[in-house]
This record gives C-alpha cells, sequence and structure tokens, in this order.
C-alpha cells in the first residue's frame, strides 16, 4: 500500500474518443503492455465505462489482465444487457470463483437475479465460500424491489454487552472481510438490532467503557418487506448513510448502503420521466430495436385510438364544418392547449407524490389552489387568442367560440389532471401512468369536444 | 448516552392526520407536557415536515422547546418557503447564536445564500465562533451549482508525515466539532491532498505505522468550480460518500457529503421532469398561485403560438376543407401522434444526456437505430389505421392520405426528437428545453403541414 505520489492530482476519469481509438488499437496488435500502462490505474466503473465500447473479444482481452477483485467490480459496474454478453462468453466455474465469490453478496445477488434459475443453481454450486453461498441464496428469496432485496448482509455488528476491548477486537476481525465501514451494529444476545456505534465515537471513547454505554440507540430500522422507494424516501429524509434492515421480530438481517439507495432514486426517477415521455419499460437510450419499439408502440396505440374517438367527435360536426371551415383552424391549438394544461398539473402531482411533498391536506383547497391557476393561464391565453383573431379573423362566431372555448378547456383539463393521479393513487395505482400520453389523449378528445359544442351554440347566436 | 431500552424497534415516524390534529390541539390548549412529550424523541426532519403544516404561533411553540443543535437542525430540513418565513419572525441575533453557530459551514452557507445581503452580513456579525463565520464567508463566494457552493469545510485531515500515534490524538481532537467522519484526508506541508485514511484501516494498522504508509493514494477529487452536474456524477459513478474538494493546485478545500448530492440528484430530476411537462423553474406541488402560473404560462404561450401558425397552415387549404370535411377529423390525430413520437424520442436522448449514458458514439449509427424504431412503429401505426378506415370510411383518398401521412409524421417526429436535443447539446445549450410543448409544437405545425400536403396529392388521385 505504497503511496504512489505521482497519482495525487488524480481527477477522474473520462473517456475519449482519442483513448480508445488507441486502446482498441493496441488490443487489435495484441500489445499486451501497452493496453495493460493505458487500463491499470483505472477504476472499475471506468473500465466498465469501456467495456460499453468494446466487441466482445477487446473486452475479454481487457479481463484477462485484471485480478479477479477488480474483474469482479467490473462486472458489478456493467450495463445490465453488457454483463448479460459478457457472462454468457465465461464458463459459470469462472463466473462462480472469480466472480461472484468476490463480490458483497447484494451486488451477487443482485446479478444472480438477472441469469435463469438452472444458471444460478450451477453457479452457486461452484461458489467456494460456503458462507458467501448461503448468504447468496438467503438474500435471493427477497423480492427486488423491498429492502430485503437491496441489503447486504456484509457488515459488522457487536454484543451490546461486551467490553470496548473485546468489541475491538472483534471489528478488527470482522472487518478484514468488508470494504468500507461506516457504523457498527449493536445488537442483544438473540441479535435484536439494540443500537449502533459510530467510528467516531468508538475513537474517542475511554477504553474502560462498554458497548452498551457509548452506543446510540436511537435508531432507524428498516424490515426486509418494506419497498424499496419507502427506504429511498426514509433514507433521503434523514440523511443517511447505511440503514439496517431488521425480520419482522427485529433481528439484525442486513444493511442498505447509500450507493444501492442513489440507484433507486435515479431510477424511479427516470421511470417517471419515461411514463410523462409515453415511454414505458426501462430504456436506454439506444437499447435494441425491438426493444424500444415495444416500450413506446403501447402509448403511441394509445394516441392512436384516441385520434379515432376524436375523428369521431369532428365527424358528429361534419355539417357544421362544410358551412364553416374555418373551425377547423383551431382544432389543433385547442387539443394542444388541453394536451398542455393536462400534463402540466398531472405531472406536478406525481411528483408530489413520488416524493412525499404533498402533505397531508391533499384534497380540497389544493385543487382550489389548481384551479386558480387554470383560472388565471386560462384568461391569460383566451384573451391572447381573442384580441388575435379579432383583428385577424373575419367571424366574429369564430373568435368568440375559441376564446370561450380555450378557457373552459383549460380548466377542465387542469381538474383531470389534477383529480386523477390522486385519484388513482387512493386506489393504489401507480399515478404516473395518468401522466404523458393518456392524460393528454383524454384531454384531446375532451377539448374537441367542448369547442365544436361551443363553436355550434356560437354560430347560432352570432 | 444511556442506552433507552424502549425504543429498540423504533422504525420510521409517519406523519398522521391523528397526530397532528392532537399537536395541535395540545399547542393551542398551552399544554407544555404534552407537546412536548410528543415531540422529544422525533427527527429534526420529522418535526420540520410538522412545521409544513402548523401556523407560524404553533411552529414557534415547539421550536422554544428544542435545544439550539435540534432547532438548528429543523430550520436545514424545513422547505425554502416554510424556512423564510419562519426566519423572519426570529431576531437576527438569535439566528446567528441559536441556529448558524450550530450548524455544518455548507448548510449555514445554503441557508444564508436565501437570504439579502444585508441580512446576512447582519447575521454574520452576530456569529460567536470567529472561524465559523469566515469559513461560511468563504462558502458563500463559489456559485451554489458548484462543488464549492456544495461543499463544507467541516473534516478531519492528518499530515502523511506524522506518526499513527500523533494522527489518532489530532483526529480525536478535530472529530469533537463534527458529527460524523467517513474519511479522514491525508495532505502534505502544503496542506495538499495527498490521499485518504479509511477509518478502517485506521482500525486494522499497526500502531507502528506511519500515516504515509497507510494511506490510499487513489483518491479521487474535483475542483471548487466543478459543475454541480459533475460531481453528483462522478459520485454516483464511484459509488462515493464523501469526495474531497481541492483549489486549481490541490490543496483541499472542503468535502461534499453524499446526502447533499443526493437532493442534487433529485433536484436534477425533477428539473428535467418538470421540463418535459412543460413547467419550468422548480416548484413544488402547492406553490402559491402566482408561482405556479409563471411557471406554467411560458410554456402554454409556446402552444399558442404553435396553434396560431397551425391555424394559418390550415388556412391555407380552406377550399379543400370545404370541399372534404372530412379531412378535419384527422387533424387530432395526425397532430398528437406528431407531438407524441417527437417527446418519446426527444426525452430518452435528453435523459441519456443527462446522465452520460449515450457513451461516445453518438450519431450515425445512433440515428439509424431511433429511425428503424420510427419505421417499425410508422408501419404497425398507419397499417391499423389503414384497416380501420377502409372498412368506416366512404373516402378511399381519405384512408390513403392519413395512413401515408401518419407513416411521414412519425419518422419525421422522431427525426426531429432525436436531432434537436443533440444539436442544442453540441451547442452547449440545456437539450431539456427541447422536450414537452417545444417539441410538441414543432411537431404539430409539421405534421399539420404534411397531412394537408399529402391530402391534397391524394385527392387530386382517387
Amino acid at each position: 500500500m505504497a503511496a504512489k505520489t505521482k497519482q495525487h492530482l488524480k481527477t477522474h476519469f473520462e473517456l475519449t474518443r482519442e483513448y480508445l481509438d488507441e486502446l482498441i488499437e493496441n488490443i487489435e496488435a495484441d500489445k499486451e503492455v501497452e493496453v495493460f500502462n493505458m487500463i491499470k490505474d483505472l477504476h472499475a466503473a471506468d473500465i466498465a465505462e469501456i467495456y460499453d465500447e468494446l466487441n466482445i473479444d477487446q473486452a475479454r482481452f481487457i479481463y484477462l489482465m485484471l485480478d479477479n477483485e477488480k474483474a469482479a467490480d467490473v462486472v458489478i459496474e456493467l450495463e445490465e444487457d453488457d454483463r448479460r454478453r459478457f457472462l454468457d462468453a465465461i464458463p459459470v466455474d469462472k463466473i462462480a470463483r472469480q466472480f461472484i465469490d468476490n463480490m458483497d453478496s447484494d451486488d451477487a445477488a443482485d446479478i444472480l437475479g438477472e441469469l435463469s434459475n438452472e444458471k444460478v443453481e450451477e453457479i452457486i454450486s461452484h461458489i467456494g465460500n460456503v458462507e458467501q453461498a448461503s448468504a447468496i441464496l438467503d438474500l435471493l428469496k427477497y423480492d427486488e424491489d423491498t429492502a430485503g432485496g437491496l441489503m447486504g448482509t456484509e457488515l459488522v455488528s457487536v454484543n451490546e454487552n461486551w467490553s470496548l476491548v473485546t468489541c475491538i477486537k472483534e471489528i478488527r476481525k470482522q472487518a478484514v472481510n468488508i470494504d468500507e465501514i461506516y457504523y457498527v451494529y449493536v445488537t442483544d444476545n438473540d441479535n435484536i438490532l439494540r443500537g449502533t456505534l459510530s467510528l467516531k465515537r468508538l475513537l474517542l471513547a475511554n477504553s474502560a467503557a462498554k458497548v452498551k454505554n457509548i452506543s446510540n440507540s436511537d435508531v432507524i430500522s428498516v424490515k426486509t418487506d418494506t419497498p424499496s422507494e419507502e427506504v429511498a424516501n426514509v433514507m433521503n429524509k434523514y440523511d443517511l448513510v447505511t440503514l439496517p434492515v431488521v425480520d419482522p421480530i427485529g433481528r439484525l438481517k442486513g444493511r442498505i448502503t447509500i450507493d444501492d439507495v442513489v440507484d433507486v432514486i435515479r431510477e424511479e426517477a427516470e421511470k417517471d420521466y419515461q411514463l410523462v415521455s409515453g415511454i414505458t419499460a426501462d430504456h436506454e437510450p439506444f437499447d435494441n430495436v425491438w426493444r424500444v419499439t415495444r416500450a413506446r408502440l403501447p402509448w403511441l396505440f394509445i394516441g392512436l385510438v384516441g385520434g379515432v374517438l376524436g375523428a369521431s367527435v369532428i365527424g358528429n360536426y361534419e355539417d357544421q364544418l362544410r358551412l364553416h371551415p374555418e373551425m377547423a383552424f383551431f382544432i389543433p391549438l385547442i387539443a394542444a392547449m388541453a394536451g398542455n394544461v393536462g400534463v402540466q398539473s398531472s405531472s406536478i402531482i406525481v411528483q408530489g407524490l413520488a416524493n412525499n411533498s404533498i402533505g397531508l391536506d391533499s384534497s380540497g383547497r389544493k385543487l382550489l389552489n389548481e384551479l386558480g391557476v387554470a383560472l388565471i393561464n386560462g384568461l391569460i391565453l383566451s384573451g391572447a387568442i381573442f384580441i388575435y383573431n379579432y383583428f385577424i379573423r373575419d367571424s366574429f362566431a369564430l373568435t368568440i367560440t375559441v376564446s370561450v372555448s380555450l378557457l373552459s378547456v383549460v380548466l377542465f383539463a387542469s381538474m383531470f389532471g389534477t383529480f386523477i393521479p390522486l385519484a388513482l393513487n387512493r386506489f393504489q395505482v401507480d399515478p404516473a401512468v395518468a401522466t404523458g400520453p393518456f392524460i393528454t389523449t383524454l384531454n384531446d378528445i375532451m377539448g374537441l369536444f367542448v369547442y365544436l359544442m361551443i363553436g355550434r351554440l356560437m354560430y347560432g347566436v352570432f
């Protein structure tokens, strides 16, 4: 562990075209020393980023140069697709001994969770360390979207009845197998979680102290079946770096670290973002064509069906349109505004529900608030279009129709957008499905209906 | 710090209507003991959540019961609006001595950054601890969206030339003022960052060792002017809990902790989510009406202008519509599909750019990939609408027009949606502005144009 002084100002690595071209050139020319020098100081996450850009033979060239621990870290950092491709090219006993044996139990369980059952059994039968194998099997039982699915079993725990001297001896013993320790957990004789011992307190404590007396009993924990979204909210709310996980009677089963939860937060945010954009299933920017198609087509079909319904609505007013074809001019404007307003209202509610910022008082007063916003926006917008049409268009009936229906449509769309996600949430349906194409389509049809009906009325009057 | 055994199974607090009603009742009845018992075991974040639901007098009733450190923690956890309201009701010298003095420098700087310059000066002049005051003044100089704006100055650092014994003595001294230590930073005589010392290694090390020999020199750091988005990406990529911040010549200036970065990640995700939904400026679900209006109206105006332009496009085809009013039926369908496809394509690009997952090869091949998806989706959708219209509609010209233009519009919209954010990104404009209403409006107009043009052609032929 001698200090490598020339690295003292190391910042993070950024993958460039030039670097990659040089690397590939060296790999193709079989220049092992050059390749090794290019990658030897890189973090596993950087090597994973490079793997993404290489073909399987080039990736294997690099993989053969890595020690087992680094190779395992790289596998953890790969994108799911790349990992599957990569692991398919490697014999199961190597996967077990080189990768799984060198991973934290939670990472190992995550990766095995992506593979077929037979392959998992085969791999586990090849794991050298029995303790690791049984920890992984335990973890695989939990739903991946719960605290049990997120947690790892690598932790340091001490008995509350120990003396500080025994405690430190024990910590040293347990710590050898663990990457990093931030907290030491304190349990009683039945392995029930009783508190935490921060390393700071351990350093500052008088060596005559007992564990019980220097531990902090104010420990927040979650159960193995706590949903991961709730885990993320708890860790975020209380600014926690690790969170202990207990079983129904309070026995310590594992710990969740913040880096896993950051991934949950990112994934949740991405899921909501994709839903509002009309994309289901988690898909990366350039997944394969079929996967992308599958993620998008259902939403486009909702739009198509909405369009067909819209066509029937307009169809009922065919004679009206034959007489006043100028009414068709503003169909896109009304539909677009209905869609935009609906998405604005629904997405802010969905976001508020997702990050728990709506608070207790989610009904009456707040719907009124939203209605107030819609009224102001609606009045401004319909005023603007009134002035424009008044000077540009010949038909006063059209001018009145567009303004009155725009105001009505903004009010309706905002009510639908607010109410529908709140209602879905009350009935335990993920409110995020009500954003994007769904709310847009619904509001489009509503908008057309309102516009054409008001048009018929107004052309009768003016 | 005696163990409070009755709390050993504490899970996180959830605010209920019943709890809140009881609390408010007790506050209004001036029952200090009851109120104290209700709040005494709560975490600062929970009390902040309760504050959100109270009026200023009720909040003050609770605040007077808290010790200074807890009161300061509660202020940190409040929503920005509530905090401003709350701090306005408290004299500046109390703000300085009760709150700012008891906060980490980064939290103090964040909160002062929200106040007016005069108020900040006044508060700082009342801070008792000179070191804290100057640390805060230093931090206030940095842009809040950079590593300097995120970092705190509370850290433990040791000299690489020290012996382990001196080192531990020094750590004990420095640690007293710091909430939690995860890493100890190692610097040279010029305060240049040379490495880290994990507490694990400190516990495991032989007491005869020198700091230099047990420290890890592979330390990733950022500069004070590194943008916070990049900080978040680095911490996420390398799974870091803390990240040291250095000045241009490598001197250690502070450290960023993961909880601050989780907030950055959430805010970035919320910003992008709001942009795709047509909302600017960070607004919470139920902000005041004017703020919400201001965040939404500009996007609605884009939609309005787009609608007006759309009206002119259709206006050019007035005679056509008078002859064939049924052409108007499918205007909303074409516009909606153009909008949906455009948002799908653009949002996946924006997301990929935001989380750096697009990789190096962002042009040619990937545009082709997107075009492939559009072609498949377009063929399926236009096939479906062809079959529907063929059996339902009398006009074959209309049937052909809708199908051909739907396919063209899907292809065009997907190209625009892919290309525009990539182009904006190349010109250093935040590509997220090109999602939502902007891309929808653009594609709406394009869709109308294509539809009506193809319609004129087809009605000429069939």
